[in-house]
């Protein structure tokens, strides 16, 4: 076990067995570390693990407290303010456009900036791609994809034990047309449709787009997707199928446990729901270690698996894939009548990047980055942001999610913002219902600077004169 | 007027004054030449211009014969064969996979040859925004697509007098993802679309896929649709939209004249039909002379306009655009939750090139070589195949129709075919009911070489086996 472990497991025990209470202050970093004879740091990994667990709360300029409900506390927002569903909030129409705005300092978006991304190697594979190959790179690809990049794909599944065939792939624009594919071939208008809440709003939107039903089931901040409950849910409700993020959800950034994985899977074939799994932020773990995706425990072949280079390489790319599990024709169909099939250059130059480069060194460095980038901006925050300000503790992803004190606005805040050329996502939109409307949701992505910094500080002002 | 028009309007009074009567063979191509001191090829342009008009029919080794119903006479299969519609064709599975199969003759596909497309200069266009823009490059485009590239589209629609602002167009992965995304918008299950037949399988598979209802109107061979009985059906069923492709119809080539463009879109403003046309082939025009969109005659707002780089410069680029009227919001919305956005280094690849190199010069040259393939094709088609195949005579496109003989079975063709490693379409693909079971499509994009002759002559002696 490693060290900072051993402290959390000691933690643990205090707070199960109530010498630490509900509201209660955990012993400072520095004490903790005098006491157990350990660094600083890892006794603030020790109060990380725990506040990713749900168990301790971080409070800015005060310290970490037990949390009054343990065991499973999701940011939950007050029905203090509903702001429309995300489905008619105008809040996505400006978000949609805010890529096109000069100058801005995009906290919105849920990607990596351009100087983590190996720009100059991608760069060197299209042209060699052009180079070597120009006949394939003007020509339609195969409407199922790349066959080499479909390999590719299959091996990295194969590679942490989790069978795949590239036979299975398909090569899609991103996770997110492989999501809205799988959701088209699988359901019919009327379904029920489950999801975590909060979620990514485009899985929303895809849902309404297809007058699908939406059934939600809590995200827990630390622990991913509430499975227990799930279970109830699918005992009283037929549900066609789950869209799920297992791993670093958007935008808790909850990870959910290997158990709970399996449970969840489990669950799912016992009632005959398909399970969508948005595997997207499966290859960020901050830590370097990759989590299983649901396809690992599926034995019924009813778990169908979308991921993405969007977040690893390159978003502009738009090279995605879904591994079909028994759908893989009617997908591929759904493909083809959709938009015939993925551009042909960048599927050929990422699969020229992998088989060149492969993926290790590149996403070690990248989560190491991200991690740094995201303790700094934490620790902006609990600086900066009103007291009483919670914010996600993930160990991978790319998101930030923080709740506002009693009074905060994320709607109003995002407009603040935006005024000033800060982008950032307002909380309602990750809600089927409009719930949410005292959070908001930042990228961690963006290289720390005095400009990420004053930004920072400057949400945090405007956060305050709201309250 | 020109000289072959001359000789074409004076068959014509003859047909019309019943001097030439239905069956009975026009003067022969020398006659012709000799009696009006013209050379053979204007007399030929004069037939086949007739044909076109649906007033004569070719026939092998034999001549032009006036047509038996020589006002409207699609090629119109008889029930003698009827096939499963294109949902559920088995074919479609063969098709979806042709293009991995090595050493195809792919005159399945309508595309142009690489050899006609100007891939120097495209990779040229790409290296230098790799070079010139690495970031916005890697990055996602706006969801509505690069502002430079939607300001070429509006312009090339401008140029012809047709309005368009760069404001309403939206990027799209092809002119199949901009219909998908038409009728995803205008549409809900259960709604009447109105579709040419013969046309697109992709059109017929996306209405589909949608949940919709399928009305059909008849494509004439040379004039394209029929809009007398499209107006008496719209009189009689409320129809939500109609899919339609006025300029060199797939697979007819039938072009609709603009009189006709008209009274179509006059006639869906009148009963509330949304018109989504295809104008893909619009700019390939055998002449030089583009058609004008069903847009230029919108007075209303209702024509949602679909095109395509696919088939002037790459389709691999997979870069297309809809000119979305009243629905550019709700467009620009389907098409984020669809695939977030288009690739972004084709989208800039393609302004590039456009400013640099404009569109004029490569389309001239690339509709004169297509024509003369077209032209070639159809006479080893009069010189191989069985007696009483008929074959259009498009002005524009990529594409030949023929209708086998009585006996004839293109399915049957297709799969011998198929095993000979030449790629055709099965004319049943085109139907929504499994109709033109004696049909094929070609693709005529291929440059005239030995090799295609050789096929068409295997193709002509396959379809008299089965006879």
């Amino acid at each position: 076990m490693l060290l900072y472990e051993t402290i959390a497991t000691g933690l643990r025990r205090q707070i199960a067995q109530g010498t630490l209470r509900a509201g209660e202050r955990l012993p400072s970093v520095r004490q903790l570390a005098r006491a157990h004879q350990i660094s600083p740091a890892t006794a603030v990994q020790a109060c990380l693990q725990l506040e990713r667990e749900g168990l301790v709360q971080a409070r800015p300029r005060s310290g970490y407290f037990v949390h009054a409900a343990p065991s499973a506390a999701p940011i939950a927002s007050a029905p203090r303010r509903r702001a429309p569903g995300m489905v008619d909030n105008p809040a996505l129409q400006d978000l949609l456009e805010l890529p096109e705005r000069p100058g801005l300092l995009p906290l919105h978006a849920a990607v990596a900036d351009a100087s983590l991304l190996p720009h100059a190697a991608l760069s060197a594979a299209l042209a060699r791609v052009l180079r070597r190959r120009p006949t394939a790179s003007f020509d339609y690809a195969p409407p199922q994809g790349d066959a080499a990049l479909r390999r590719r794909i299959a091996l990295r599944y194969e590679q942490i034990g989790t069978p795949m065939t590239a036979e299975e792939v398909v090569v899609t624009a991103g996770a997110m047309e492989a999501i809205s594919l799988a959701l088209r071939t699988v359901t019919a208008p009327g379904d029920v449709v489950l999801v975590e809440t909060p979620t990514y709003y485009g899985i929303l939107q895809a849902i309404a787009a297809l007058r699908l039903k939406v059934l939600e089931v809590p995200s827990r901040l630390g622990n991913g997707i509430d499975v227990a409950r799930l279970d109830r849910l699918l005992q009283h409700t037929p549900v066609r199928a789950a869209v799920l993020v297992p791993n670093f959800s958007n935008p808790t950034g909850g990870l959910t446990s290997d158990v709970d994985k399996a449970a969840l899977v489990a669950s799912c074939a016992r009632h005959g729901t398909v399970v969508i799994e948005d595997d997207i932020y499966g290859e960020l773990a901050w830590s370097g270690q990759r989590p299983l995706p649901l396809r690992h425990w599926d034995t019924t072949g009813k778990v169908i698996t979308c991921g993405s280079f969007s977040k690893m390489l390159a978003p502009g790319l738009r090279v995605g894939w879904l591994a079909g599990a028994g759908w893989t024709d009617a997908l591929t169909r759904a493909k083809y009548f959709s938009s015939c099939s993925g551009a042909s250059l960048p599927q050929l130059a990422v699969a020229d990047y992998l088989a060149r480069h492969g993926l290790e060194r590149h996403l070690r460095k990248l989560g190491r980055t991200v991690a740094d980038n995201g303790q700094r901006m934490r620790d902006a925050i609990v600086r900066h942001w009103p007291e009483g300000t919670r914010c996600s503790a993930p160990s991978g992803g790319l998101s930030l999610w923080l709740q506002l004190p009693p009074g905060g606005d994320g709607q109003a805040l995002f407009e603040a913002a935006l005024a000033d050329n800060i982008g950032i996502s307002p909380g309602t939109l990750f809600s089927s219902r409009g719930d949410y409307g005292d959070c908001v949701r930042l990228s961690c992505g963006l290289p720390w600077d005095a400009r990420l910094e004053g930004a920072l500080r400057h949400l945090g002002t405007l956060a305050s004169a709201q309250l």
